[in-house]
């Protein structure tokens, strides 16, 4: 499809001329033209108005993608792997479409592009798309924002998607929300292990890779991972996380990867576990919209509000927030 | 008033013993009993249902505390600066609870108290109360949970109260939301530089503490944090964050650090800008619980609802997120 540079400028141009109408960017964007790709994420990240005319033409095309979800501190080597996991897809024929959520920056509102430099092994590759989306965060966050980035390119005819999240913490979490398959990475003389249980990413893991294990203590990394993933409780049936070894740089382990990927997604399928999966899914992205737009009536988006009058009572001790927000909702809901 | 461990096991006392009434509990919290403190944040973190009672009878005896929320990645000396913090304010006389949250962890469901080992200085000091609280996350995550468990602080007396978290990214962001004063940590040799770019710190900061001061590099970091603090664009009249260094493990800096948290808590008065703050906290709150209320009803906490009927047809493509969210309104605002 196209690289990001022309992505942007796409989204740039389709800012200034916006003309195009909804039905004509859908009929391209399912053609897989990058563009028109690449405008439709824009009115996603803008939160556009426009929106849900487009949600409603792409839903029906939408289900056939194969979302991963990328995890893991910085300098795990979590573009490396993207992109080496990218090539092995490439291998295979897969139409390939690559998120980079940026969760940790809701003031900035600019996606940070500087790792994507290690992608241009696949800029020029027109069945690969890339796409840095920052998440503002004023709105749902990520449940609000991804979903529908995921639709756009679900739509757009790719085979899998690839998201990955910068930084650590809550946002790693919800990106395994969103995807089929989460894999976790985690790389030796990072004091990973304590990391791993921190950040709670020993319970969203479908598939660990220790990266970088030509390094000193990757085996030790990997038997850590092994005893603290064993002592998860885990129900009859359910899915084993296996632990894969990778040196991402070389291209080293990532067959095994994708052979992995594709072993959970056939468990997911006939476990009845994909079904599930994905019903949450829009069952949180149903929930974010409704928020969303609750929000914008009783005035989160637009000026003075009722909810302004009732927070200044509450912040001056006159009211108590549950009063506030029984006022709120009576107004709202009867 | 008392040690976290005493806290905890209050806590856990009093979910045994249920019998001790909402206003018998305020009354005892308000006359700073340890116990009855813990018991009220406990509710909190259990998101009882007795909470509603609680913020009414706590609202009016709220407002007096300053709150300061302290950040800064893994490893730049958050808890020893905390400490190093709570001896300079005791000084001074003051009272202070301390709030450390883990929004990192929302499935294990107990917040991680290793790093207050070192807060053991304070352990015995009847006018420090120590709180170590998990954000579960399946209600409004911090937004909810937070600003109960700071109310609950606030009208037990705390002249001030620290909130600090663990890990990077959003959360860093929604504390500085909660605080009067955010304090960015930051040390030397840790490529603080350029995470501090990546995880947006550098809009939230009010107070910027070089800590490790001693160590190589401590002046560089400064320049580089001055320099990037320098190209923000702030309106005229607005706050100036100073740079102070510090070495919290000798108490190096401290006092400056305070004297600098009351300059701007005295800017924060004379500009409006406090009222400013506490009003948009108070609408925070009152939206969170709001939604959680919403959520509550349409089925996101107890089993097969509207909402799983509607999440179905959208995960199977029969129908599209904002049909389904124009339904889920309808049935519940009309």
């Amino acid at each position: 499809m196209s690289d990001e540079g022309s992505g942007t400028a796409a989204a740039r141009g389709g800012r200034r001329r916006s003309t195009a109408s909804v039905p004509d960017l859908v009929g391209r964007a399912r053609e897989g033209d990058a563009r028109a790709v690449a405008r439709l994420i824009s009115l996603v990240e803008d939160e556009s108005p426009l929106l849900r005319e487009v949600m409603k033409a792409l839903a029906p095309h939408a289900g056939h993608a194969q979302i991963i979800g990328i995890t893991g501190s910085p300098g795990v080597g979590k573009s490396t792997s993207t992109s080496a996991l990218v090539t092995e897809l490439r291998k295979a024929g897969k139409r390939v479409g690559i998120l980079a959520v940026d969760p940790s920056s809701p003031f900035s509102g600019g996606a940070l592009l500087g790792d994507r430099v290690r992608m241009q092994d696949h800029a020029l590759d027109r069945e690969v798309y890339i796409r840095s989306m920052a998440s503002r965060g004023h709105l749902g966050g990520l449940a609000w924002t991804t979903p529908q980035a995921l639709r756009v390119l679900d739509a757009a005819g790719c085979d899998v998607i690839l998201i990955e999240t910068v930084g650590v913490g809550q946002s790693e979490v919800e990106v395994a929300g969103l995807a089929d398959t989460t894999l976790v990475l985690i790389a030796p003389g990072m004091g990973d292990g304590i990391q791993a249980a921190k950040a709670g990413i020993l319970e969203i893991g479908d598939l660990y890779v220790v990266n970088k294990a030509d390094r000193d203590g990757a085996d030790q990394v990997r038997r850590d991972l092994r005893s603290m993933l064993a002592l998860a409780e885990r129900p009859e049936g359910s899915w084993k996380p296996p632990i894969i070894k990778t040196v991402a740089q070389k291209g080293d382990g990532v067959d095994e990867v994708v052979a992995a990927i594709d072993e959970h997604f056939a468990w997911l399928e006939t476990s009845g576990e994909l079904r599930k999966r994905r019903t949450r899914r829009a069952r949180d992205e149903i929930e974010a919209i409704a928020v969303t737009a609750l929000r914008a009536r009783w005035g989160d988006v637009h000026g003075r509000s009722e909810l302004d009058e009732l927070a200044e009572s509450v912040g001056a001790g006159e009211s108590d927030p549950y009063t506030a927000a029984d006022v709120l909702l009576d107004a709202f809901t009867d």
